[in-house]
């Protein structure tokens, strides 16, 4: 019998991909469940690489003009009735507040008082909250634009849960503008969708594909959802990003209205657009391997770990002097805009201190001796390739930026030709029921292009069929005569399949 | 008649100070009042100064070997039952979820639906769902210290609301720590405080008077709290942060055990510390004048405004060339780890444009046209003392470090001087009870020492009699032997009175 490759993961993505994920977290350190019903508690090393994904985000969206808010966590029940799609696409997974204090009930115990004259919807999201102060400030198109984001948490009650992926508490960027013009609010949509994809591209390392929602799959209230779709390692694709067009719907809903430029009263045009903690659940799954976790490097806590060797009992200065010098000499080589981040793990418990490095992702992990002081060496580790090599040490530091540059361009290389290794065309029903019929556990089929007629009823039978769903209709998708992959009508143009989370 | 002098906020802090701060904060935009009863809307000109103090508090917890971290925003009820004085605390004032979703009522109305089986409380404060996660994360000694923040929203039911001040929902930090021993736990409350006297010192340029509390102002469940508390120019005292010694009250409820050097099982001892954006409403009240906000350089969101001398309709290419080679010089230099912020305000509303940024009380304002140009000189008006000078152009830029330096000391040792001037020491009751009964509006008395036996009857009494409160017992009031204020008992030390908000 081959014997089993030891990893330290299990179990493998192979073996069961899903339980793999969750495994991958823990082994982390990045998060685990809560005790509350759907809730995640976010670790330093979670949160620490949150932290950065917000930092360099805020840097996009500032540069568009962008300046982030804090709009109030409960929104009255009347507010949310505002917009009539929009209240029925959240009702059915609000936290509702109704009480405001706590009073011993009859048997001691305490129990809800103070009941509110009108319940208050802990916020899904916030475009009628938003949409009443946009409707204070705005009386004059010289008020327009209004460009706006906050940072904030958001509860939409899941009854199936998963950290990162679908918590009914998480955190997230919202971001809200209003227009004099279609045309503009338009522009802005796409603007907005484009940072998204630039930043999960380059900083997450997740090539996406961009594209609009079709109709039964839009944000509720919107009048065009445009997205970005990733491929994760068991070829499921993951939304990693949305940006609304909303029309005039929520204007008028909130009575957001100004006088134009002929003096004419009209009403703005708006967007919204968001991304989440969910991204952190692809990046793990689109990266991450049967030892664990990868981090890209632009996003991740901490660039190298340094791990002494240490002799229990013995002189350690001389090691622990140059690991300091060591850090000190990358601390100083600026990486993208941030420092070089280093950690040291002085601990004396083997094999185990190594590991748990590659589990928790860290780009590059260093191994520093007497030996290697002795020969200005140091002993390098490249995660996401798990090269190993002796180096010289003033070339190890010189050559940082580069290494990592190319740690985050291998990253996203790999998972580029991933996609492209499975992803298809494909234009008979028969081969496109096979193929998704026989897609479980790892191997959940590919992204299809596929001709779609456009109508609702093809696209719900696929679905019911093969739970598979039109993840876009992608913007680079080229105009070309076909035929519906379901009914067989005539279609204009491929759209992008696959099963999705 | 005296012609009354003419200033941007009506009314002035004497004609009526709860008002005048009211419409301070309109009048910078930084914040105003949201539909949701008691809950504010920050805009972005606040919000940029809040993610100031973020950013620069962050530095500092890390400094201390704190790490970021996320919780869940519900705590189950019974949690909160798990410390008996935390719960009494808090129940009169909690935000409960009590349904998970809404559906249609008889009268097709949108109600309430699905009844939680526990119901959630919104967290006022996150000892007890944070407690839950140390007490799964804590086995042994070496699991300890667990150092940990987060900076989130929290609700506490108020019904007398002010911006910033007490709002139902506010933004805050809390950190929560968990330790082997009582004595590393109480250093860390200590060095928590010290954290905090630094950052609104330094940064907020606020004098704080530190001490601990007395026993019916603690933090419910806390064994011991310390506290910062600054006076506002109505001499009434903020409480601008807290630090609390737990004991191992949290730890019991929480089950927060492990084993000890000693091979013993043992409770933790926490602690919790927290800041919040009334820090915001403080540094309102302690620098703005009757011409609104002054906004100490090390956190304003922007240190600089150039206001272009336009002319209308005429080439103002030369002048905004200039005015952009200004901001870039500008932004060039370093302050206290971050670059000069400018802003440029360019419109052509006449003298309103310099009164939005006086009301908005950026640190400097320059004027610049076609004549400073000429003479490559810069006009300069300075918002802290109001100072107005033309000056040299190079002069200007290669000072700007210093001039920010000068506003930040400026503004601190103003407000010192102020305390200093409204502080006292009275032993005689009558004197006492003169002063504050005669304390009203902008007028509220003095800051207080006082002797003070220790009983909680005496305390009570001077608090339903004046609502003056013992706002700490400072850390460096002198031991000396006096009479109780209020009964003339003994007492070995003098406490900190104040009318407070």
């Amino acid at each position: 019998m081959a014997k089993k490759i030891k990893t330290a993961i299990t179990p493998t993505r192979e073996e069961d991909y899903s339980q793999w994920y969750q495994e991958v977290i823990k082994a982390s350190d990045m998060a685990e469940n809560s005790p509350v019903r759907g809730c995640m508690v976010i670790k330093p090393w979670g949160f620490a690489l949150w932290e950065n994904i917000m930092y360099e985000m805020n840097a996009m969206f500032k540069e568009t003009g962008v300046r982030n808010t804090y709009f109030p966590l409960f929104i009255p029940l009347s507010y949310l009735e505002r917009e009539a799609e929009h209240v029925d696409g959240f009702a059915k997974e609000c936290a509702v507040v109704t009480h405001h204090k706590l009073e011993k009930g009859a048997d001691g115990r305490l129990v809800p008082a103070g009941e509110l004259a009108e319940p208050l919807i802990v916020r899904p999201t916030s475009e009628t909250i938003i949409g009443e102060s946009m409707s204070k400030w705005t009386t004059s198109y010289r008020d327009l634009p209004i460009l706006l984001n906050q940072w904030a948490n958001v509860v939409r009650w899941e009854m199936r849960t998963r950290m990162f992926l679908r918590t009914s508490e998480f955190l997230w960027q919202e971001g809200h503008t209003a227009h004099a013009t279609k045309a503009e609010a338009q522009e802005r949509t796409l603007q907005m969708l484009d940072v998204y994809t630039r930043f999960v591209e380059d900083y997450l390392a997740m090539p996406v594909i961009c594209g609009r929602k079709t109709e039964s799959e839009r944000f509720p209230g919107a009048d065009n959802t445009t997205c970005i779709e990733a491929m994760m390692q068991d070829k499921r694709a993951l939304q990693a990003g949305t940006s609304h067009f909303l029309g005039q719907n929520f204007a008028k809903g909130s009575n957001i209205k100004f006088q134009n430029e002929e003096g004419q009263e009209a009403y703005a045009w708006t967007t919204s657009w968001g991304t989440s903690t969910r991204m952190i659940g692809g990046m793990i799954m689109v990266h991450s391997d049967d030892d664990g976790l990868i981090m890209p490097p632009r996003v991740a806590p901490a660039h190298v770990v340094i791990l002494p060797i240490i002799k229990k009992g013995g002189d350690n200065a001389e090691v622990m002097e140059s690991t300091n010098a060591l850090k000190q000499a990358l601390n100083a080589k600026i990486y993208h805009g941030r420092r070089v981040e280093v950690e040291i793990d002085a601990r004396d418990i083997g094999g185990a201190r190594g590991w748990d490095w590659v589990k928790k992702g860290i780009p590059v992990r260093i191994e520093l001796g007497p030996k290697d002081i002795a020969n200005n060496a140091v002993f390098m580790a490249r995660r996401d390739t798990n090269e190993k090599k002796a180096m010289d040490r003033d070339a190890f530091i010189n050559g940082i930026i580069d290494l990592l540059d190319d740690i985050q361009g291998t990253l996203f290389q790999r998972a580029l030709d991933f996609r492209k290794a499975h992803t298809l065309s494909i234009d008979s029903k028969e081969k496109f029921y096979t193929l998704y019929k026989g897609a479980t556990g790892y191997e959940n089929g590919a992204f299809v292009y596929s001709h779609w007629c456009g109508s609702k009823v093809c696209e719900e039978t696929i679905k019911k069929d093969l739970s598979v769903t039109i993840r876009c209709i992608p913007f680079d998708s080229p105009a070309e005569e076909g035929a519906c992959i379901c009914c067989g009508n005539g279609s204009k143009r491929r759209v992008l399949f696959a099963k999705a989370y």
